[in-house]
């Protein structure tokens, strides 16, 4: 892996001072163009060299502009971070569009180091390098230009490049224990390395490996590089291909949808008996989960005028208001729309023992965004795979995702926003583009079938709930959220 | 203080039936109206009825359109809240301009509560009484409207409130253990409740004391009063004047910037003898305070060109990269634009350990906006006191905060000006703005003055920094960075 980047390379003091000016300038006009970009680019400089990556960001922090530079490190997790998916701390770091996040050694560290540690055996090494590899892909294939930099130094170097710095002032605070570590097990740690690129390597996310040993030669490679790579994806031409294969997994035909029985209905005395045995339950669940630590994301997608408010609120009762918090996907705001499209999901994700409730959801990518052409058809093509990672990715940290699809059909709805016209306080629910939509019921109801279809896993079923009768369809609700509670919290007793 | 709440106040069924559909339309066209409006709204909801302020949080939700509503508990603080100020976790959850942020409790309750358990003692109670005071009047005077509501229930009342909710299926599970405790210890509790409520009563952010005993007369109570306040606010009329005393502690006069001796310079040899020396100091000072777990916040201002960016990287050049933070403060987002003017500098604040670096910081309030006009004489002639509010809380809780202020004369910033004009990596750092600023120097003048005179307090004081000679300035920085951090350190371990 490494042999061909420990060929010696070097470079003269008087080519560096001949060719640093201009790529100096270069580098400056780049980025000032990538403000005005609609894409963000990640720099991750990692390496067994150590000192030559940070050094590395002193460079770039003096060569561009470090306002426009986000510089993120990541040490210890704390315990707002151990409660999310190890993703989280990423995701909350990542830059906005129009700016370079630098990641120093990043997750790709994380995991070399906790690896040479010995903290995690190579399985677990082998599904850190799987999730990191996905991880890397979606944010390449939604636009992320990610630049992978590896500074390595020739075993027979390693020694030395320890002793030399440990004496100067600038330096011997700045290193590590793992920094040091790294130097004197070398030969293991580029073992590792090595397998780890060799495995993140792709399309869209590259490693460039460069030879750490010369420090003019080093600052050049990376420099030019990282501008010739920004300076193609800012003039648009004809980048690498990142694609990401999207055939079905199987095919999709069938109407989910209409195997729905509308005519569930439930009476008012059965309505009120039932509630309130659900209620007890539910409440005495939620404190459990509370207890254990154990959060759980519930979701609702429907029509409008579904009632997916009132579903929510029914259940939310049963709730202390610590217990819980609701959030409506509303219009993103401008930080929001910066960023990949799920970061703003990402950003919500509960503390432990919480419940977060979402009215709608990421599921608006293939649903509105897909039908009113806000996202290409290779965008919403994609998401389908992304979207089932996703909720993987919150089930392997122990947070189940529950889905509900609250089913009406177009007479009810209609009866609905008829009925909303004429009830003051819900008049300002309905307006004409909620009659623009039942235009596309058609296109809607394609749209929602392919998404049970190709989203309802193993590990988050989507829940298609009757809910023509709202008495019915609030209790089929409770009962579904208690049901997964009981087996959330069973599974997590047995384990 | 809660006698005349206990007379007994009840509403009819038919009465309460009546008035509820009016309020319930008025309501829900004030929150729309609000969406557009440049404020927030903070509705705290509080009380020595436990059941009852969740009761109504319940209601406001159903009765107002919930996906606009921010509902936020406070629990046990995460670590990485109790990393920061106190109030840091309340800043990050509030509201945005057009939202209503429902804060059940909020900090009142927790320290009553803290004070009921015997957590904190007279002293730490009026402390806190004094801080909360301070938080709500600045969020006041700042345009957020403070609606604080403290549901009351008659002391003989309370052994039987608690009797009867305890069967209750849809409650006994949403009760907590402080929740008992107060209606247990129903009369102590009140006692500090009605101490609280006299001290942290003022112009901007009054209590509304409702007797709770009958749920129809709370509810309309409740809502009439926020209905009444939203409109009253959102129409313009006349609000209750909410002002502060910002008169000069002292008068202002002179010329603190006259007085820099600009003729300060510093030979290269001895430049390079210095740096060398203080980069080793500020190396161990930095890796001494990540292990004691002491934060640090640096802050920069200065004309420009006076050369900030060059000497904050001679600063993070001796400490890895994990350790610190460069802040560099632009151009706010719409998020932050829709907050105080505060909240985008806490949202910064720096974990244990860190030292936080601001390019530019929250004094552009009384520099750029205050020159420009884009802040109102009366927004920042009292923003001096909110700024030295801000750093008192931040050095209360353990992290100082070192201010500089890089000066040179308009000389040396002309020929600044046109040597980056001359040097092509530079000459993005030009533009016509730049000039223009230059015509202003008397302006800015003043006000520089006047900032270092009204917010160089004890706990921080600016430290003016001549920088004609940039060798000279850098090397003062360094040497004023040291000693700080080694007086921190000092006093931090005798303490």
């Amino acid at each position: 892996m490494f042999e061909p980047a420990e060929v010696g390379s070097k470079v003269g003091k008087k080519e560096y001072a001949e060719r640093v000016d201009d790529l100096r300038i270069e580098l400056i006009n780049a980025q000032y163009d990538l403000r005005l970009a609609d894409f963000s680019v990640l720099v991750l400089v990692a390496g067994d060299d150590r000192i030559a990556v940070n050094e590395s960001v002193d460079l770039l922090q003096s060569w561009m502009d470090a306002r426009f530079i986000n510089t993120c490190v990541f040490g210890r997790p704390s315990d707002e971070e151990r409660e999310r998916p190890r993703f989280w701390r990423y995701w909350r770091s990542l830059p906005p569009h129009g700016r370079i996040g630098l990641f120093l050694g990043g997750w790709a560290m994380n995991t070399l180091a906790e690896r040479l540690r010995g903290n995690i055996g190579k399985a677990r090494f082998e599904d850190r390098i799987r999730h990191e590899r996905s991880f890397e892909q979606s944010l390449a294939v939604n636009g992320t230009l990610i630049l992978k930099y590896w500074l390595h130094l020739p075993p027979d170097r390693s020694g030395k490049r320890l002793a030399d710095y440990h004496d100067t002032p600038a330096w011997k605070w700045r290193l590590q224990e793992i920094d040091r570590d790294i130097y004197k097990k070398h030969e293991r740690f580029v073992k590792h390395s090595a397998h780890y690129i060799r495995e993140t390597d792709g399309p869209g996310s590259q490693w460039n490996i460069i030879e750490s040993t010369d420090a003019r030669y080093r600052n050049l490679a990376l420099c030019e590089s990282l501008l010739g790579a920004l300076r193609k994806r800012l003039d648009r031409m004809p980048a690498q291909a990142v694609t990401r294969d999207h055939s079905p997994a199987f095919s999709v035909g069938g109407d989910v949808l209409g195997s729905v029985d509308l005519d569930s209905s439930l009476s008012y005395e059965e309505y009120k008996a039932r509630q309130k045995e659900l209620q007890d339950r539910l409440g005495r669940l939620v404190v459990t989960a509370r207890e254990a630590g154990q959060s759980t994301v519930l979701l609702f997608e429907g029509w409008d005028a579904a009632g997916k408010g009132g579903v929510i609120r029914r259940l939310t009762r049963s709730m202390a208001a610590c217990d819980y918090r609701v959030v409506p996907v509303l219009a993103p705001t401008d930080e929001e729309l910066a960023h990949h499209y799920l970061w703003r999901f990402w950003r919500q994700l509960p503390r432990a023992g919480n419940m977060l409730i979402f009215d709608r959801s990421w599921y608006g990518r293939v649903l509105v965004e897909r039908v009113e052409g806000f996202a290409s058809e290779e965008e919403w093509s994609r998401a389908y795979g992304e979207l089932n990672d996703f909720e993987e990715q919150l089930l392997d940290h122990g947070i189940p995702v529950v889905k509900f699809w609250l089913h009406i059909d177009q007479d009810e709805q209609l009866r609905r926003f008829r009925a909303r016209e004429t009830t003051p306080y819900k008049k300002y629910k309905i307006t004409d583009e909620d009659y623009r939509n039942r235009g596309k019921w058609g296109a809607y109801n394609e749209a929602v079938n392919e998404m049970v279809a190709r989203t309802s896993t193993e590990y988050a079923p989507w829940h298609l709930v009757p809910a023509n009768d709202k008495r019915y369809a609030r209790i089929a609700v409770m009962e579904q959220v208690c049901e997964s509670l009981e087996k959330i919290l069973e599974k997590r007793s047995i384990e």
